[in-house]
């Protein structure tokens, strides 16, 4: 993703990039890219000579602990950071990781946000991302929104830093447990003898109607465009859904809120990734849990 | 409903209905309908003396025993129908139930249909309901969709008898599953202070969207038009939801199915329901269970 | 069971058997106890007959149509019945259709008990079985313990009609439940790196102990005895389980009660017998659908 | 707890104690007890010197956090540690930090024990206690035996470091998981007209019994040393039960299994807690929402 995003960057904008990556491929697809583009990407040697090169930092990683390293460790970001630098993390983090660390670049000069986004690969390469933000002020989201724009669609102001992770979160929430939901839905009326596309459409516009019946329908030969169709290829991973649900409980616990169906789906997920080849697929992919036999 | 199924009916075709009800409220309002169209609505005195003066035969009960009973009891439906009348169950029940009974007018030399509704009683109001309906063959089913047009807008052949309760009930099934797990993303938010009309845009905008977000999203202050707007007035009663998803589950043992999330949804508006005042709220009154403190 | 409960009647009591089964295999069963036993067993040649022969008659059969079809049908018991026969129900099945079939053969003069049992082959075997019983009155139960008493160790006085079968599915329904979370908790302490014989050890001498734990542990290499050892062949198997899970259901909706945990468990031993040869399998071979992987 | 614990050190050895609490009260407590022991028992001014004057060092403390600080913050235990000093951990708490403060423990020279305790304050009271231990060697663990014997019947070896933890948190999600299906099975047969002491007897002898349904079960009037029969008073407190339910599901989490029943009974536990009153009262206390009419 970051990748695509960079990319996009490049072509929307004037900013020339540093960037870093721990995996050696990552960084010779960003060297390729440069020269794509005038040499206009520069690869660091650290975390910390990335920030002092830079006014603006981006970061896109894949856990809390991930993030934290990055901002916080020797080296790391903060240990090179000038003042007013714009320090956007994209990551879906637990939100309370992410206040944190926020707070640590507040205190070191830096202005966070949190801006973690949905929309998934094809997004990113299409410059369509929804970025959600949590930041201090209006007026700092403003300037955060110029430039995520290059990278995405809706740029949506979610309130104080962590609110980009909250909303961001509950919606993956309710994604993985409607994909059950849906999963269920279609197979007892298929096991029952209904058509799957007609039961699709009916559902579609009816009550019953909901993202993963509509665009990401769970089984197959119903939407053309769906993981389903492609042996649940591509699409949002089994593994990434199970890491999002688990962030939801995080966030559940931490806010008193009981989540039983929540929880219950985090639950399939986890079965899920531990049925072989599943963890890798889209996560409509526990349609094959779900209609076994 | 049936009133106003009967309004319609008048309305928008010449037919003149022949009509039985148990309670004399409904009767009474049948009396006032037939005076403000030219007397063109008849009460019978049983349901042997409806069918024997009927060609086409439309019932709409609360359940499985109820439909069997206005069918095959003595001096039912049945004891009094000629060849070839035309019989449409609207209820909403056991797809068994239904197929028996079919099978039983067939018998008796009638044409089945099972065509419950969506849409509530505001779609029988406004003669938009959306009738899924079961037929012998598509020959037949065009005969009684040219009848039901004057009382809905979507008349979806849906397969063999029993299949319209089959698509009826995977469609409620999923949408229980789906409110409650929106009242769960819309709580677990608003917990962690984010604005619920924001959290609502985000999620209507995003993977998460679905109609228990985006038409009668369970959180007040959201959707000016949905029933948690007007304190879980009006709407789809939660124990309307109940009966329905007990008819999911009987239909998911019969096929085999396991339905993990429908199952716990199913206990948790049975939950729901045992809450003073909220059984005759909408179903979206969950949200006062889930959010409860 | 029904031929080691004949035995032991046999072997028992004074009684002198009538008999009568669909299945071939078990009707020569019969036979061949009857030239152990000096004939006392004689194979009637339709219910009616055995009812007219019968001072006192016990079923077992598998499911309530199938109570309902051996007393109501025509020719079926009740069509044979004389004045003052003891009925003895011992099926587990809906407590609604238990209490049907009693009144019914109270009102043609037989003498109604509902006497589901608990032990399984094992206990049928040695006379050792619990027998749950509804009656009339404390007098009329005395008079069936008496009989049933050659059968089994703990004829249990439930109270009213019926209350022997909600005894029964109550017992069977928390059965149900702590067996998955039996399962639970040993493979979460298993894939933690603890003796699984170790952890059950321990939970048998604190508060986590259940029967499933201490009788029938699902793990294997933890209690000698248990289906668990035997690839989890023998026992009581997952259909039954899933049986009675549903009857548990039935019961639970008729009342209003809100049974979370159980439709939960439910739904998980419908998924375990969607998986090939678990089906027949011990229930407690819910454990490998558990710790897959 | 800790001051039950401390008294019986007192009188069934010959150690003398020195002791150190954040709240005032406990202190005073223990000054208390010191007049009553010949002055056995002297307060520390801080952990450091605490431990600088212990060879055994004994906590017990509410959560990971609180462990982890007590340990290795600046002037914390490991401050002041000498080498070989026996550092005992009572507390429940994650098994991945109980490992990490071992290890630490470990590198300053002390020798480290996970042993978390069930049998609650009566178990503390009566020197009854259960101590689930985790340990480098068996010989080892035999000298942290010798001492807890002072305080606890049943000393159990579990294995490596984190052992304990694991048996325990294993042992009370199996606990939490059924109450609740106790709970359920109770209310359903009370809903259905059986009397529930009977039920309960039943239950007790057969094969759905467990320690909820034998020792506290959930309905009043059933056990009376039950804090069901003394309005869910004393016993152990939802909010406790709700705490390692969460633990549970961190080590779900960490070891990639699921656990639905379980993580479905953490969630109804949350919703006990969020309930005005039912967070102090024993964790039977979910009787009153599952028997909710």
């Amino acid at each position: 993703m970051g990748h695509h995003m960079a990319s996009n960057l490049l072509k929307n904008s004037d900013f020339s990039l540093v960037v870093y990556d721990i995996n050696p491929t990552t960084i010779s697809q960003f060297v390729e890219l440069s020269s794509e583009n005038k040499n206009r990407v520069q690869v660091a040697s650290s975390l910390k000579q990335l920030a002092s090169e830079s006014d603006t930092i981006l970061t896109m990683l894949p856990e809390s602990s991930h993030v934290k390293a990055a901002y916080c460790s020797e080296n790391g970001l903060l240990s090179g950071l000038s003042k007013n630098t714009i320090c956007i993390d994209s990551s879906t983090i637990d939100t309370s990781v992410s206040i944190e660390v926020s707070n640590s670049i507040a205190k070191h000069g830096g202005i966070p946000f949190d801006a973690p986004v949905s929309g998934g690969v094809m997004g990113a390469k299409a410059a369509s991302l929804t970025f959600m933000v949590g930041s201090r002020t209006a007026a700092e989201f403003d300037v955060a929104k110029s430039i995520l724009l290059n990278m995405g669609k809706n740029i949506v102001y979610c309130g104080d830093l962590g609110s980009g992770q909250t909303v961001k979160i509950c919606n993956n929430m309710l994604l993985g447990s409607t994909m059950i939901a849906a999963a269920e839905a279609m197979n007892l009326g298929v096991k029952l003898g209904v058509d799957p596309k007609l039961l699709a459409d009916v559902i579609n516009t009816s009550s019953g109607r909901c993202w993963s019946t509509q665009v990401a329908n769970p089984h197959p030969n119903v939407v053309p465009t769906a993981p389903s169709n492609n042996d649940y290829n591509d699409g949002f991973g089994a593994s990434l859904m199970l890491k999002d649900m688990y962030l939801s409980m995080n966030a559940a616990k931490s806010s008193g809120s009981s989540v039983m169906m929540a929880a219950l789906a985090t639950q399939i997920y986890r079965a899920t990734c531990n049925i072989d080849d599943l963890a890798h697929k889209d996560f409509s992919s526990v349609y094959k849990l779900i209609s076994k036999k």
